[in-house]
């Protein structure tokens, strides 16, 4: 399965990434960080309703964290993470 | 079941308002649009590891979107949200 991993690029970015993944293939796996999270659940849903309106789904959204030290803060940090697996409808 | 809406504000109050929804309640939904989705992805990141570790799971994650006038813009706007169950577990 492709994976898109989405991080400090515009939206609009990621979004044309994605449609040139799913050309070819019917299965798409979006990832993110911290304050991209925001951002790869705007690309999941621009992809599902204005770039594949009807034909796209969500099967599954998955969220985890992992802590990481953060030197200039003096301690560690839980840094959350989110994937979203997406199908063509009928695959 | 509680809801706990995520907006601007700073993190520390979205986890201490879901610790203290989660004295009285075995499950909560927390809830939140655009930007703010990163935030509620790290308050359930957060409640689940380090407040109610070993105690609390997400049952589900959904993420949606929905058209808005952008009168500013001069168009519509894709507004994403996504909404994360969390249960105790055991219950």
């Amino acid at each position: 399965m492709k994976e898109l991993l989405v991080g400090n690029k515009p939206l609009i970015n990621y979004v044309l990434a994605g449609v040139g993944m799913l050309k070819d293939d019917d299965e798409l796996v979006i990832k993110a960080r911290g304050k991209a999270i925001s951002k790869a659940v705007a690309t999941a849903e621009m992809l599902r309703k204005q770039f594949f309106p009807g034909e796209l789904e969500v099967t599954d959204v998955k969220i985890d964290s992992e802590t990481r030290p953060a030197p200039e803060l003096g301690r560690e940090v839980l840094v959350a993470s989110i994937e979203i697996y997406m199908r063509k409808k009928g695959n």
